[in-house]
């Protein structure tokens, strides 16, 4: 399962999926995305925490938003109960491992895992392609990916918190929709139980109660939903919230 | 086959992809397209029609361009000689199930073929990705998805009509070259022969004779073909009619 | 392999999918892009050639970039060590050929390998891709596609030229993070030698000597590097070359 922020416009992940299939001819490629904003790891975290669960158990999660390519960085290898996950020591896996509570972390430093020349700029193909078909075809090689580690980077993703029976916090990220995602979820509003409904409120205007889904908006209405991913979302019916209410990450999103 | 408006930026169509791998993990999926423009019901049914025929006899089709998701609207499922089309009730399969002459048709309500907890906004991954896997995999499923139904919504596609041996039409959609296809098939034209070929106007602006192909046009004239699926288009030789003719949906096209 | 100018919003990448997998279901479809700017052949060349050496020997290269479709002009098939590659004969092949020396070469004519109905204005699905699905599952019908030629038509890319130990070259190509690449090789700086390392103008503007990676230029910082197809790439550290220096193809690249 591959996450980058290559495009599909240029050849950078076709020459991944090249050198994964020319190691493991039977491997089954799937793009998460290519289309993160180049090296927004907070982006990227995002995503590979909001969509690994729906992937096979056993799969191999391979995230190239990197940054630090050629520098000192370090890759990280992460096996959960739920798979492995290969990413450079830059702070994405920090929500993934956040939830999967029993991992095993290393430090790939077995250069026999990867391509025989590597270049500086380009270690999605040279490292973390011909690892991942390796681990996809023998998931038992991870021991010998390199020592087991305990640090790693985390990202400070912003949090909510809680104060008087309010929740505050803040925009995290837009799907294309132009629907807002806040960092609030159904479990960090457990406190929070109000008669007539619990209201939301962004950029400091009411937005009204939370929803069941956005057809209970009428069209071209701002609407308060939990999402797909039991986040807080803010959608326009049939339109973006994101043009409609002039948001951007960041905006202040209060519950109560 | 997978045919959505939800863009390849987010992850939603991995996860409807991961669902179906994980229900059926030898399951081939491919992209028919994830760029329909958000909840245009027209262009998602254009597309359909247009490519369904090349993909394998057995294919199931997923349609989820879904502006009622979370409403009372239905889920469909058809099975025809070509395939087995799953979309919601809101006419995006009315151009296919006019070409099948023979299908059957059923409302989805059996709720086992779903995820366990089903989300209010994403059917796509919790309704159609897993009834898509299970069919795929076993498709005598069919006739358990739910009771059979008769009646379906339609999508009202402007038609094209004949008056004094000229036919009427308009353009329906632009590909990404900036091609323009209008409601004029191969078919509709069959009454129209004229001596030193049938002449097409777009926008009151005479375009000339039919002809062949692309290249027939100097480079940057416009002409007209008749395209790969059988429509009316308006092209320009190396480039975008959409741009040179300032074309847009529902402009009238004539051909005498 | 599929590389094309067709995008992926319309639904003819999933036709020339629907058409291979019709013909040989087993098929491991990957793309290399679709998003070649349109009818733009040096793009094509340009990606084909950095990208082919990563995938698996015997892999089927289809390029479908082609402005003459419904032209006389013909359709190529070249057999290397490394795989088959499809392409109309408009120079698109002509990087590949110039690295692989040892290939023979065919027309493709062979009615009997299209599909029964082959129209005027989309070869790539009536005639690629049954081609390519055909040679994927029996590379030996090579030699029935059509007779052998030598001749072929090749792209005129510019060329470096060194003149007093300095070697002048231009920009070929930008990449979605606003990378340039210049047709300037490791190879062809192969007589300078400088101390204190290779110096780079870029515009007329010096860029500093060549380093290895991104992260060594500061933050916002122009740099030049080797890229991982071996050519002289500016970059801007955690930025876009493109934008930052205002380049586009053709600018002058001097290195001394």
């Amino acid at each position: 399962v591959l996450l980058t922020d290559f495009g599909l416009r240029d050849s950078y992940a076709a020459s991944i999926k090249g050198v994964i299939l020319s190691l493991f001819p039977r491997a089954v490629i799937v793009d998460l995305s290519h289309e993160v904003e180049p090296q927004n790891l907070f982006q990227a975290a995002f995503l590979l925490e909001a969509t690994y669960p729906y992937f096979p158990a056993g799969s191999v999660f391979v995230t190239v938003v990197d940054p630090g390519v050629g520098s000192e960085r370090r890759i990280l290898a992460a096996r959960t109960p739920h798979g492995i996950f290969l990413a450079p020591d830059n702070g994405i896996l920090a929500g993934v491992l956040a939830k999967e509570k029993q991992f095993e972390l290393r430090v790939v430093t077995n250069r026999k895992f990867f391509l025989p020349s590597v270049s500086h700029t380009f270690h999605g193909r040279d490292c973390f392609a011909p690892v991942a078909a390796r681990l996809a075809k023998n998931p038992s090689l991870f021991s010998r990916l390199g020592p087991p580690v305990h640090k790693f980077t985390r990202l400070h993703f912003a949090s909510p918190h809680e104060e008087g029976g309010r929740v505050f916090g803040e925009i995290l990220y837009f799907d294309h929709f132009g629907n807002a995602f806040a960092n609030i979820s159904k479990d960090s509003m457990r406190g929070i139980r109000k008669k007539g409904g619990t209201q939301v409120r962004v950029k400091g205007k009411r937005i009204g109660v939370i929803r069941n889904s956005y057809y209970q908006g009428r069209k071209g209405e701002a609407i308060a939903v939990f999402s797909s991913s039991n986040l807080l979302e803010i959608a326009v019916n049939q339109g973006s919230a994101r043009e409609k209410l002039k948001l951007r990450e960041g905006v202040p999103v209060e519950v109560f």
